[in-house]
């Protein structure tokens, strides 16, 4: 198959990280042509930006209806084939059910929606659409991820007994001190954020890792966060108690003032024949345990991997790759979808992760605001 | 002061890692000299290995009571200053409790007692004694432990907002899934372990170690445990939820079910101003992190560690101390106690230390089995 | 500047690693549009892989001359501007000349040219052209390479008087001890490969790093290779003696039977006030070694780095970059040079590179040959 | 066999650390009794310090002779048994070659002699006595050590290719750029240091673990030594070249002006099949490679371990040794020895390792000396 994906923009024009990240995965696997946007919500800044990447201005909207408009006006095979919505939290939900119900392909921003009423909303659309919808939970790219999944998948670990995430970062810190700055930050106001700061950016990452890798679903759990104070409605740390089955328990910890902590995320699952750890900060090492066995640390690129994780790693062993290239083959996996080839369902996140997700948030701040108790999920 | 403090050991003997623990600790920093003995409940075992480890037979008695009472006749100068408690878990109580009443100093392995009730019971007669008394949490004798207590205590954190800490071991595995074994094993039998497997035995000392190094007490806990099979009684696996103050939270996570994982013991405290973390498998070496600044790792022997820290090395930097170092500046610490030199209290584990312990494990287990509810400690 | 670089690649179709690497790298901040190619000898080939990855046909060119002449007729408005010179290693000289004695900007792989003579004669051609010359020794683009040699520059080590360098692979392990392999391997058959294999492959990146950071130039230098075999004319591993002034030595390690090593390329210099350590396999971390200081860890993406680094970051710390990241990099510094704007030289290896990295490889295989004797440089 | 061994010590009195790292290793294994000593020159100090760690001051003699002519008139059962040499470096040798002469054993601190003519010598006197003879290059007391001489032996690498080391440290740095300092430290006197300072303080413990755990010769070598100073005679920096055969070519670096190294030890061994590698900062890790295979790290107390390796090891996995118990390693296996028990010559370093080590340290010397030429070993 030869010709490119026509791909459209919403958000991520300037110095917008999530722009580089996205556009750079984009163009990895050179299976995406960015052919339309709506970089930012003046049509000026959004037509120079557009000049700036060296892309032309043809199809470049004054907003995001007006896109949508116009491109269901061009015939399918010039219409932009699939979005990436990179525009602030709360447009998520209306941009991805308008693309969805109008037969476009999704690649959405986390998070996916404010709530969970939302999600679920949002994925009765996609069921009627018959699109491809992906949620960039961008850690699942990882080589080393994706080859814990399949070394799970295949039982390597056998009968998993113990679950254990963290997800610790220090960046609040400066914030949550400084009684202006946390009454007046975006992040912490429930209009803008949702209903949670610290598990709704992060905690769900660990949460939905957990559940990539080991396959399993989380059935009830307890929250404890942390606001710190008083004036504070915003849960800016918590742990939570994970049940899987009746013996099989787990531990999501999650913090946005551990201090100086940069992205501190690891995943460890422990089964009855062996052991797993991954640590996002040295994303190419995969640590194996298994008793009475010296500790084995698995790499990318070796024959020894399965064959998603060898599909997401470009170069020889020893040549270390980071987050775009993770990006990168979260894209490779939807542009296979779009194209309907064959691919594993490991190879992006879906409406479903998403919509977990929202529950996993809400049912964590439910689980704190009635004391502490178990809730289903 | 010259001579030797006069040294008295109960269990420990044969190939028994513990009394070779003890008597290598001892014999660091030239302090004791071990003078008596029970070795063994078997006086001709106890006799034997007294000549194998060349200190003659004079002083190893029969039995603990009959060394009590022949003690007690020699003259103070004569006399056996202290002893070390190295025998099966339920003769820790009885024997620190008689021993502390006749007058003598001890050294007590953990579990101090095997109830809380015991331990408040040995409170009293130590009170009662003024006696010297020491629990061998040993991790607290590493110089780098040490060292993350006395920043903490100048405030290099500031006020601590989040404790984090692990204690990951894998060993009961091969047992736990057996059910003939996991019926058997003294450890699983309440009987001759007490209530817990796992927050008593490697819990207990993240609990310690957590209040060793903040100076701060937990004030309520939520617990939750693993026993994995119906037919198993005891914790082998739990997490608990910790809070000091309102809005200063911790959690303390420990399982013996975490495949092949050593002795996998981590603490971290983050506050306002920084972070530090610390880990027993690579104990010479303390992580600070404070925002934008680089990670710097502190090593022993460094003129910017403490007093407390540089008095418990022994060598210059590079050269790897390990376990046996730590327990030595437990039983310098003790010596020092002895002979009514000038000591910090950090330099051992004390009577409070084995009372708040007890409690602890009382305390996980009951917020367990009411439904995961917060206790007061 | 809005409009993209017009850019043309020679060689790097298909699979090739080579080719991926540098379509990302250009791709990583907008600056390029690939707009000409020559991906293969087989013109057929060559079309259908542009179609591929979606650029069209148009100027994609039978063979290079015909690129050459077809592109100069081109108004210098749409002329390809640049050209990245992926091809055999025998290729690069001839190619590279005559793009730069036709007024192109060039990015040329390593090794520049096969044999010194045609380095020398690269450089007078290219001192004459007034164009952008690039080699892509692609490490020095890596954020924490770059902090160090500022760090170096600012005079944070003092005095520099020691410099260590290790360069180790095991790749060529299969091959060697395989008689019929290592006799008919185009790597070490010195027609194709010219004279050296580990010197000339990966020995030179390390000497080219060392250069790099530090700032020095080697002087003298004694090489004692390692050929394994009688019947194997190339070397596959050797320890260079370097010295950069009477008192200022240095040691340079490349193997490529480090038995399973990967890419273990380390780098450290050691000043009178200082010493810092980087490793190419954990890109991220600059170790920072102060006399009676804690070990310092610099990671990317911190205000305390340097603009240089800072500048080849795109992610928040915490985030993973790697070799995609590094050679992004280069290519950001190239079009700066295309563009006439500010850079900094350290931003990309030049001709002076290519030059000193062809001199050391004759200079080692030499100063074996002659019995491990000292060499100026 | 039960009664303790009769141990002598020259030399150690006070804070000499030597002396806390002997006493201690001696009495990790219960096997020997300090009997009598020389701690100091001054006979008043010497016999405070044996008050002082409360061993009573019976044997305690006025000077060296005295004590070899008081202990020779004890009858045998009666007389000290071995002596450690701890004295100032230039009288290891007339204290070992009086001592072994008078038929004691003896365990004798490093450097063995001054020079290699004195290493002859004193090999001479030992096979004529007939006596156990240990030179404490203590880091091959560590079990991971031991348990890469065993896989190298048991051919887990193959045949050998490739061999590099590492001592790095940087204590002498300020030391080294003070002009008096440098002039009158003792330390880089040859008078009282002999002819080397780098090569003969460390280059020489390289150089002894290189043939301990290949089980080879170094057969010739190359040196290049840094002095750093004009008016400075001694080295405090080189790298040796190493030829084991014709083939087999390795290096070895040692330096004294790596700043703020602490004792960065390292030793790599590459092998057709697959390599082992092993730092003595965290001493319980041996990495061992292999191509197309997970990197496996090996820690002490494993079943999978060496039984060399295992009897070096008294607790269980995931509690670090440090120094003290690799130097109680090696007294464990003098004590063998002495009492004629089977024991495993890689217990502990012989008269030869000594022997070896004078004849590499005047090689390296000379070699660089004459221009830094290849000598025979």
């Amino acid at each position: 198959m030869s010709a490119k994906i026509r791909w459209g923009v919403l958000g991520g024009g300037g110095d917008s990280l999530i722009g580089i990240l996205h556009r750079v995965a984009a163009s990895m696997y050179d299976k995406y042509q960015l052919t339309g946007a709506v970089f930012n919500p003046d049509f000026e800044v959004s037509k120079a930006f557009a000049e700036e990447i060296g892309i032309g201005t043809d199809r470049i909207y004054a907003d995001f209806d007006t896109m949508v408009e116009e491109e269901l006006k061009l015939p399918p095979s010039e219409r932009i084939q699939v979005f990436s919505v990179l525009t602030p939290n709360f447009l998520h939900y209306p941009m991805a059910k308008k693309l969805l119900a109008s037969g476009f392909h999704v690649i959405c921003e986390k998070p996916m929606t404010m709530t969970y009423e939302e999600a679920l909303d949002l994925q009765k659309t996609h069921r009627e659409s018959g699109t491809i919808f992906a949620l960039t939970h961008t850690y699942t790219g990882y080589p080393m991820v994706r080859q814990m999944k399949k070394m799970i998948e295949e039982g390597v670990l056998g009968q998993i007994q113990k679950v254990d995430a963290q997800y610790y970062q220090g960046w609040i810190n400066p914030i949550i001190h400084d009684a202006e700055l946390r009454n007046t930050t975006w992040r912490l106001d429930p209009e803008k954020s949702g209903i949670s700061c610290c598990m709704g950016d992060i905690g769900v990452h660990a949460y939905q890792m957990i559940e990539y890798v080991t396959g399993m679903e989380v059935s009830t759990m307890l929250a404890d966060l942390n606001h710190l104070y008083e004036d504070n409605e915003m849960d800016i740390d918590g742990t939570v108690l994970l049940r899987f089955g009746k013996h099989i328990k787990g531990v999501l910890r999650a913090s946005q003032i551990a201090t100086a902590e940069e992205n501190n995320f690891t995943v460890a699952v422990y089964g009855k024949k062996a052991g797993l750890k991954w640590e996002q900060e040295n994303p190419n090492y995969l640590y194996l345990l298994e008793e009475g066995q010296p500790l084995r640390t698995l790499k990318p690129g070796h024959g020894y991997n399965s064959e998603l994780s060898l599909d997401g790693t470009k170069l020889p062993p020893g040549h270390p790759e980071g987050i775009f290239d993770a990006m990168g083959n979260i894209y490779k996996g939807v542009a296979k979808a779009i194209r309907s080839e064959a691919y594993d369902p490991a190879e992006f996140p879906s409406m479903t992760d998403g919509v977990r997700g929202m529950h996993f948030i809400e049912t964590a701040v439910a689980s704190h605001a009635e004391g502490n108790v178990w809730k289903n999920l």
